[in-house]
């Protein structure tokens, strides 16, 4: 049974942070660090955050994929943490791996990579793909297989 | 047999037209008056033309479905036409009625309708449907079926 | 059980017929006059004639709809129909009507419908959709649902 | 609670029938006859019956709609009325028309259509669209949305 | 703003009902009642209840298209009624018939229709439509377009 | 030409309204009124509100046909407007409906509808179907095609 | 010919375990040790299980592939022991693993992974990823394909 | 130009054998071996054949890739072959197997592997992959493609 | 700046030869030699030619991958090649190959494969793929993407 | 915070530059530098340049991935210079590798590659794929994933 003794946010009534800054990442024991590795994938379709030039808001969709070490992000953190973007401005470039980052040293996972597939502004979308470092040999990690941007037609 | 007695510019050197003034839609005697009528579908993916207030260029998809009367527009001659929008500057909706409007008047048509899918700019496409008048009764025209805009993910 | 007396093809050695003058298209008896009208699909894609100004091949997918009377048009003899436009010079207009107008004099159909989806020369395909007459009310024939052409990406 | 108690089939150990004249479709009174009526659906991808001009297999999916009056076909009757067919000599146009005449008759419907969507026998393939009559003005009957045959590429 | 006064369940400890019976749908009342009518789809993509004859578990996709009369079914409520099927047995007909009465009662709407697209089970799987009563003529309601079954490959 | 000196925000430096009452939809003239009409379609994929009793974050795709009276819509002021419900709380319904209501009001067009695709919540997605009243017969207008939600797998 | 003769389950009346652990998978011998290795693999579309922190239900698309060594499992046991964790509280993560373990156990396979597709709640969806160790090399292992979550539009 | 001296059934009146058993696989010399070799890929969309416990029939999807050695494998033999599983009873695994040994035996081809890819009976379906080797470095083999199984909605 | 001064087609009136010998595949040196290499694809959607056993038309979609040496196909003499095939019979296998080879020779390419995707005939496709030699370790060749062929349904 | 304080044109008032050469590629500070690295994609759905040879339009779709070195490409600047292709005359191969080199001198980039998706001409489309040397073994870079071309039907 997985260990959520210290779980501050699960079942109480918790405030949505407004910023990254102001987020914390929660985080469970993982129970399976004895046997085999497996991999967590999360998708939030529904990222927003703002153009640090212009104050437009930027939207993105964003797959991530771990591999645990000896902790789990808890789910509600995490969604209130990448709520916390609404209003925050950086590059697509920054915001993405920020993301990868932030959740990386919460769980000090033993490898992340992060998909960022931005919606596009003027005509070019942008994606950016980052990872902490060379995928692991013992795991199996699908591709994420986000279908590539097009016009119309 | 099709006459083409007429036509001045296939099979001979013919300069692209500089905008859509210039050009000329040649038309061809079309032979199954005498018969139930058909319908025509054109496909261009490939249109564009320039932003009258910005001059940055408009990409759109463009579909056309008509009804012959005594004439068929001659399909080299639609295209010069089609490309001849390449630098003209006209919005969305006055561009998309005019490429109908125009192949309706060369081809002295029962009915036509054109579908312009364009390209999104700043995020929210525009899509524009006009008909010269009530779909007839007595002829069968599939919709266009282009699929909806989306954004990402 | 079907009447097949009349049958001259099936099963034996024919030979294809090298244009649609030649062709014959055979019949069979309808089994089904008395009770609730029928429609019958045929879909051919791999139609190919010459264009009659080039002499280059043209190709196109075809789907036929038909609402049979008193015959059922023979399947061989429709397939060897079809394969003789392969040397055939004529307009994609005048090509799709033929191949309807033949099928429907054959048979002796009540309604029929060609739907003839042309690959791309030079950027723009047409689409030719002819029917002998309005639809008829007491049938059912769902729409052809062909794709509509695009582009690339 | 439906009632059951004239199912000879269900929960027993029941022989597979060698061909439709032997099989028979059960049924069980419909409860829902003093409301509003409703449509059901049964989708059967794995049709097969033989060409009787040459003892080939040929292969369907079928897409059967009806509107109960007074009985359901029981499903497990139905299922071994399709199998039944395995071994049955008949065009497409008769075997489809068969099947849902079969079921028509067992349940005493109000209306029933079959879409038979035939796999390609030398690169024609055939669709069968039957109806017993008019499709009815106060039911909801969503098309059944099987995609058109299409070659490679 | 909408009225809430009356919600027991929102933002309370609620338990889930154990079956059908027990479950309250709540209402919320309908802002919109002095303008043009809307339309409201719930899609829920985990149906599960028991076959009545087996006690195994079947599986829908069920999709709810309803035109608000005085009063907007509460979203909590309605899940955690359409959870509460989970142990219920009844036939495909019935069970799909019961979703869509339940939901049309408590919100004493102009109009519903329900469609309950069901998992295959032994390889035919069944659909069920229903409908309250004749479409209305002054609302916009789009296809369910939920794509057909189909086997493998 | 499009008459275009009435717009006060496009090409100046223009304020993101904080909510949908302080923005302010900007029209151009129709050029088109004298001839048959068109529809104009407008996809925004990105839009955001907040749930009124939660607080979160609400997301939907929002699609958008009208039939312009005297007016078009202009659409930098129009991606303003929208971008407008950022901070602005209101139930689904309530929504779609008054993005609609002010689209009509601000370009008096002859007819309007609106399809709100809104996000999962918990599981159970809503769609808002919205028109001012009955299609006009004169028009073609395609719909609107978004595909129903689906889950997994 | 594969031995069944240990098979308790297969053709006698079988009562469902109410949960994995009173499950028991069956096995029986596989007759393919001799040759090269193949891999086999499950799809189960409707998986479902109880969250441990809130009772409620959880769905999941599971999909197993395992190359076997000297059994395989039963496929009717398989399935009693996936639908018995229909009433089993576990996190996505451990109910994905306790999943491949058990039948890594039953049939002393060669090497196995399981992909757990999760439905969304809240919003981000979760998949699990988990296989015994490194994919051997000599056996040829399809990617799963199961197309990545998306939202809406 | 292949020799096909030593063909038996091209062209003369072949009888469908009743089992494996007695299916003959003919071949002719393949012309290629003196240059880099080619893979050849054969669909078999309607395999059937009967379960060993139920005799119910089996449906799969069968894709075979091989690399051929002296000779290829005459393609009216093959299909043959493939008919003759119709009445044969086995399990999928065997069956499978058993395709891909007899092509590969009387081929004596450098490698095959084959797809099988098997319709649901009881909800979850089962694929088998197998291979007769390490997939030669030398050759260029696209996936198969195949698209995952899934349920509903 | 390409180098056509050996080019003989390219604006002159050239015949169609009638089969694959009479056809010359003209070059144009390539002006990337220099720079790290690239990679060429070409698709031709509707290539056809004879069956040699019957003089049935068979047909292929083609796809086409070379890593250009010193020199490039010309695309006019490229499409008059293959439209030479069509009187031509061969085995799919040969006729496949001898695209490929032709092309290579031509252009004394470092690499080449092709991808033959043939119609199918009788129900059972064949696909072919031919490369010259392995891969090159420094370019960059994505899949050729094309959907695996399936039956009906 | 990015460094943005060389930009020129972001903000200000810019003029499309006529042709490639007079296009200046605009870059901003890498911020990532220390850290693992990360993948750009850029997605160009509207690319058109003018055949050498005929003056005719050419259209594709760009596909662009770098690995930053010490900085990124500002977007606006690359967005002028992908337009400035417009009137530009150059031939498939020499327009996609032109495009690659700029970005890659003009960002001192680790890696690139752009995979160019040309619209057909002539019925047989042209794919360029170019890269600057051999992908990196510490990035994640996903495949483009770009359709490939087909015909109609
Ligand atoms: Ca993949
Ligand atoms: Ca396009
Ligand atoms: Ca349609
Ligand atoms: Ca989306
Ligand atoms: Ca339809
Ligand atoms: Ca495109
Ligand atoms: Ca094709
Ligand atoms: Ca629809
Ligand atoms: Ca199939
Ligand atoms: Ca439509
Ligand atoms: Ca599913
Ligand atoms: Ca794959
Ligand atoms: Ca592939
Ligand atoms: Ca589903
Ligand atoms: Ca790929
Ligand atoms: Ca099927």
């Amino acid at each position: 049974m997985t260990d959520t003794s210290n779980l501050k946010m699960l079942g109480s009534q918790t405030e949505q942070p407004q910023n990254p800054d102001e987020a914390i990442l929660e985080t469970v024991p993982y129970s399976g660090t004895a046997e085999a590795p497996c991999v967590v994938r999360f998708t939030c379709p529904e990222f927003t955050s703002l153009c640090p030039m212009t104050g437009q808001p930027d939207f993105a969709h964003l797959v991530i994929d771990y591999v645990p070490g000896p902790k789990l992000v808890e789910s509600k953190s995490l969604k209130l943490f990448l709520t916390s973007f609404r209003n925050h401005g950086a590059f697509h470039e920054d915001c993405t791996r920020m993301v990868g980052r932030r959740i990386a040293q919460a769980t000090e996972c033993r490898w992340l990579r992060i998909g960022g597939y931005w919606y596009p502004r003027g005509g070019i979308p942008i994606d950016v793909f980052w990872q902490t470092g060379p995928m692991p040999g013992d795991v199996w990690i699908p591709d994420q297989g986000v279908p590539p941007y097009r016009g119309r037609g």
